[in-house]
């Protein structure tokens, strides 16, 4: 018994389970400094949580549910898939909004967005062959993990400057014989980007030519817990009607301020190819991963409340307080058209080392962006209140003068 | 594109996701059948769904919850392991019940037992080797499906009868240098079987003594859902106590009546191996699965009610009720001391053919054992109301007759 780990558990596991996110790890500090100093002296802009409530119907639903239906039912199993009616609550939600024909049967509810993807990247995953999936950087770190644990590999391309626009050929050398899928995250995690049709319709064209080139579909995997959190009266185009061949992934985390809750769907349209075993696959990995059935007293809730739409004006605001204010200062920021992320151009390039400088002369907190993929950057969440961001505004001077002047 | 399956997903997923369980497809069946003849004419005793609702304190737990504490706060990430005030909760609740002195950082809250043993097979697999879990059938079906799809091998031993006693030769002969854990359900799913405390203490010694021999830990993997549904003034032994390798994957389900909610526990006792490495190891594992923080409001309802006991009342009154009724008939059952399953001899010995045979003559629906890995009985689950067994039991006769004198 001389190497524990090698005798006891799995060392990719462990690996996950030790190494912290460089969120997590700044957002862990963050609460160890609020104790020290005060919470009012540190300036978190780490975490990604909702800092809006519930809308008023969320709330409601919750009420009505337990007040009305029979608890036995209401707290018990539902089918695997979730339970028939909130699918086709969800599948004429989509329907009204998009104009499509989905139904309850398309529709496979989870406990999130990372069961969502987990699952799905699971379904895709071949036993006998190596499994490879694109996302362009930044990205989610969590991908990652979700598709290196079931033994597959994340192919990893930059995004094209200055805008993050889709690196289309950079996709297109990245495709191999292996290639699954590519991840699609718009609005973007951590940059706030939002693809437009065209470019969207760009890779649709590149995936299809490149699917017939190596004789297998190339899906899309697209996550979109920020679909519904876009400014400026525009839309996230919805991508299965780009390019059928997509999976999506959707959240109410963010639209419906419940990340907590852990409820989600997978949505496989009838129009991709092979989709019945598509969705019977990803009800099977759901299955042996351990998922069956979403918690149901949430599924209920997201089921009245498919149509609500998420007040999005305080974040709106609080965009842009952050990206004028920052810009005036002398910061590079990319404009962001959703989601609740500013990405910033870390002033001296080293991202690392001016989250450190912030968070040590300043109690600023700024998530570097290596672990996106893309270094160089910082994100800043602003889903904080209005007065934060406003009480920020000099310590963001003061850290971008000093540090300039001392490199 | 020959072969679809080949080309688009994972064979082992899109198996799982094709196959229905022979619970699921009986319990399917009599939904269909109860809408074309009326449910009071259906005798469905193939789901194991809780019948008494949840406890008044879940209730009442959620209403406060909801009127009382900040939306943001109550529906927001929590940490990925659970809120330390909710472990802590629970440790408090074991530690006055089985006087052991845990806290929260031993306890990893996950979504439902499922859960919390797909993501411990995951962290005992390791990489580099074969993984073997050995379990004792009659055993619930699902283990394989969690074990196989990390890539291990569920290693099956028959329960010797009369009794189903621990089948303790046999499993000293599985065991082998791959061997990671033996799985423990007591009581169990399909037979309500307790096992008692002497009869673990020789496991315990068995596993002490085989670890040696191979080198490394045996864990047992402890799947408790009906610890708390326990007979006759009995208390189920806690096994971390008798053997210090346990870990303990615990469900809300069957104790507070909200198997829906998908709420429970892995606990990694400190006396274990490896403990901390494990608990990491089981953290990376469900973060890799998509498990990231369970169900946040139900984390708090089932902190507030950690040590609230089932009324099992009914449930017990049925057992004595299905049990002396169908003895008197001529069936032979396995008294059970936990759960809320009868396991009965198949009149014939082919479990199948009686239950197509009860299914077709007297819409009486059994689940047969060939799926718990030990055929020729039936399981009837009694998580039913009082009358539907008092009115069933005629046909159970009716059935056992003639399926005797037509044989």
């Amino acid at each position: 018994m001389t190497d524990p780990c090698q005798k006891t558990c799995s060392d990719l596991t462990l690996s996950y389970g030790q190494q912290k996110s460089a969120i997590r790890e700044l957002f862990e500090y963050g609460k160890m400094k609020a104790k020290e100093i005060g919470a009012d002296k540190v300036f978190d802009f780490s975490i990604g949580n909702p800092s809006v409530p519930p809308p008023q119907e969320v709330e409601e639903a919750f009420h009505s549910l337990l007040q009305e239906k029979d608890p036995i039912a209401l707290h018990g199993y539902t089918s695997a898939a979730g339970d028939p009616v909130v699918r086709q609550q969800i599948a004429e939600q989509l329907n009204t909004e998009y104009g499509t024909h989905y139904d309850a049967s398309q529709l496979y509810l989870t406990c999130g967005a990372a069961a969502a993807l987990s699952s799905t990247f699971r379904a895709l995953s071949l036993e006998s062959e190596d499994n490879e999936f694109i996302v362009a950087a930044p990205y989610f770190p969590e991908y990652k993990c979700f598709v290196e644990g079931h033994g597959g590999k994340l192919s990893v391309v930059p995004s094209t400057l200055p805008a993050l626009d889709l690196p289309l050929q950079a996709i297109e050398n990245a495709i191999t014989t292996s290639t699954r899928a590519v991840i699609i995250n718009s609005p973007n995690n951590p940059s706030g980007k939002l693809y437009e049709t065209a470019e969207l319709q760009s890779l649709a064209a590149l995936l299809e030519k490149k699917a017939k080139d190596i004789g297998h579909p190339i899906y899309i995997v697209s996550d979109e817990p920020y679909r519904e959190l876009v400014y400026d009266d525009q839309k996230a185009p919805f991508i299965p009607l780009i390019y059928p061949n997509t999976l999506v992934c959707y959240s109410y985390s963010k639209a419906l301020s419940m990340p907590g809750e852990r409820i989600g769907y997978v949505l496989v349209p009838p129009e991709a190819d092979y989709s019945k075993d598509l969705y019977d696959a990803i009800a099977g990995a759901a299955r042996s991963l351990g998922y069956v059935c979403a918690p149901s007293l949430i599924q209920r809730v997201v089921g009245l409340c498919a149509h609500v739409k998420p007040d999005i004006r305080a974040y709106d605001e609080n965009r842009h307080l952050l990206y004028e204010g920052l810009t005036h200062i002398g910061y590079e920021a990319i404009y962001p058209n959703g989601a609740f992320y500013l990405f910033v151009k870390a002033p001296g390039n080293d991202a690392k080392a001016f989250s450190d400088y912030a968070k040590q002369h300043c109690n600023l907190l700024l998530v570097p962006s290596e672990s996106f993929g893309f270094p160089g950057f910082l994100r800043i969440s602003y889903c904080v209140s209005k007065e934060r961001i406003e009480s920020a505004m000099p310590l963001f001077e003061h850290c971008f003068k000093t540090y300039q002047s001392r490199t």
